[in-house]
């Protein structure tokens, strides 16, 4: 628990300026929320869960060259982080058709997209993240289309990493959500890689180890969690 | 008035087979829907000049070399056509921000857009025709990235005719919707380009022209349509 004011208080973490001005401290908290903030609760233990994994994840894309904004962490639940200029964005992959793909499109959950899908929604709580495409993405002046390249290259090359590694660990990786931001030009991956960002199937049993567990309350969402990291990363404690 | 059973009965069309099996007669009604049929009622005149309109701009487009459904208008709200295979999009070209790009994104009405942007929704009422992007058009097998590039293209192009006839009529074209469908694999114009599809400016008062005066109660529908008419078509009765 921090006694300063945050810079920003988001929806699961909260942002704090650091001594050093590029750098911020994020605050995993133990805050869940669904469809838009209409659900909202408390879990013990999914703040550190979801930093754990975030800095797992953003390491293991360093290592294969993906620039992304993790320096370290110095707590469970807390990153630091290069501060980003933020691309208002919500850059969507998806593998297999699930979610809100199959609410919206006549297409059945489970179906494999291959090529995977690329969607974007505009980030903004207040107009319930609709979707956007290129041609709105330019014409707002979010990103031009070099950048927007950058951006979507970046998504893919990132889901192919990840794909093959959760792959090895008997799980499906259905599709997730990554937001980018800038730093000195540079295109580069922000906020979280989590358990609340993708969508996770056992590739055996079909269950689910994310978010959906508690959307749709399929059983006990840390559980779920927890799972996630004990078969991931080498001697997790819990 | 047809005592036959309509092959298909749209909002405001309802669409018959001829004896010719490669043709449909279109029956342009003068039911007035808005907000995905929230909004319902009838007006005099309305299927006709619909249909007026929409013989008139796809015989301007014909000149222009691009293919349209029309063939001919044997009754004043009635059009023979090519049949196609409908493709389940409705193409939309914006010039000016206006509409739900307005209230979806962060931009003023009135906002020129240039290049013009185009925005793709997929055409299902039940689902409340969501939008969508070029790869999940892909990734539900609707078109492949040729023939959507062939449509956007024809769009693109449809804007060019359109927007300059309307600019020497005094008259902005804000934005348009279009439906495509196929015939012996080309892609045709389908539907129709009416006040109905269109968003009119009058260029020197602001005033709409089109479907706007109905949704948002701005004054009488149509003596809007007939004005559209009167000054586009030389010697348009009335
Ligand atoms: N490196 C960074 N620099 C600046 N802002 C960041 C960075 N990484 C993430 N953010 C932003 O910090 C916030 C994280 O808090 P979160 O609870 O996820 O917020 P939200 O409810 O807006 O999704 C997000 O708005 C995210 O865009
Ligand atoms: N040339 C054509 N061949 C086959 N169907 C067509 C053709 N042109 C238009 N249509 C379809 O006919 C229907 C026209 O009726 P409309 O009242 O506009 O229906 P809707 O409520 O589905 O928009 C639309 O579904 C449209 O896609
Ligand atoms: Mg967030
Ligand atoms: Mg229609």
């Amino acid at each position: 628990m921090s006694m300063e004011t945050p810079l920003y208080e988001g929806k699961a973490k909260s942002v704090y300026q650091t001594q050093n001005p590029d750098e911020l401290r994020v605050v995993f908290r133990n805050d869940m929320t669904a469809f838009n903030g209409v659900k909202h609760d408390q879990f013990e233990n999914k703040g550190r869960f979801n930093a754990t994994a975030s800095e797992f994840f953003m390491r293991l894309l360093e290592e294969k060259g993906v620039s992304t904004h993790f320096i370290n962490r110095p707590d469970p639940d807390t990153m630091i982080v290069k501060k980003l200029q933020m691309i208002p964005l919500e850059v969507i992959v998806r593998n297999v058709a699930a979610g809100s793909m199959v609410k919206k499109y006549p297409i059945q959950e489970g179906t494999v997209l291959n090529p995977p899908v690329v969607a974007i929604d505009y980030k903004d709580d207040e107009r319930g993240d609709p979707m956007i495409n290129d041609e709105i993405i330019f014409a707002l002046g979010i990103l031009n289309p070099e950048e927007l390249g950058a951006v979507k290259k970046a998504a893919l090359r990132i889901n192919e990493i990840l794909s093959v590694f959760f792959d090895e660990y008997g799980i499906r990786l259905v599709d997730f959500k990554l937001e980018f931001g800038k730093a000195k030009g540079a295109i580069i991956l922000g906020d979280e890689i989590s358990m609340d960002s993708m969508r996770l199937w056992d590739k055996r049993t079909g269950e689910s180890f994310d978010k959906d567990v508690y959307r749709f309350e399929k059983g006990d969402v840390m559980t779920a969690y927890r799972r996630v990291l004990e078969r991931i990363i080498p001697g997790f404690g819990g």
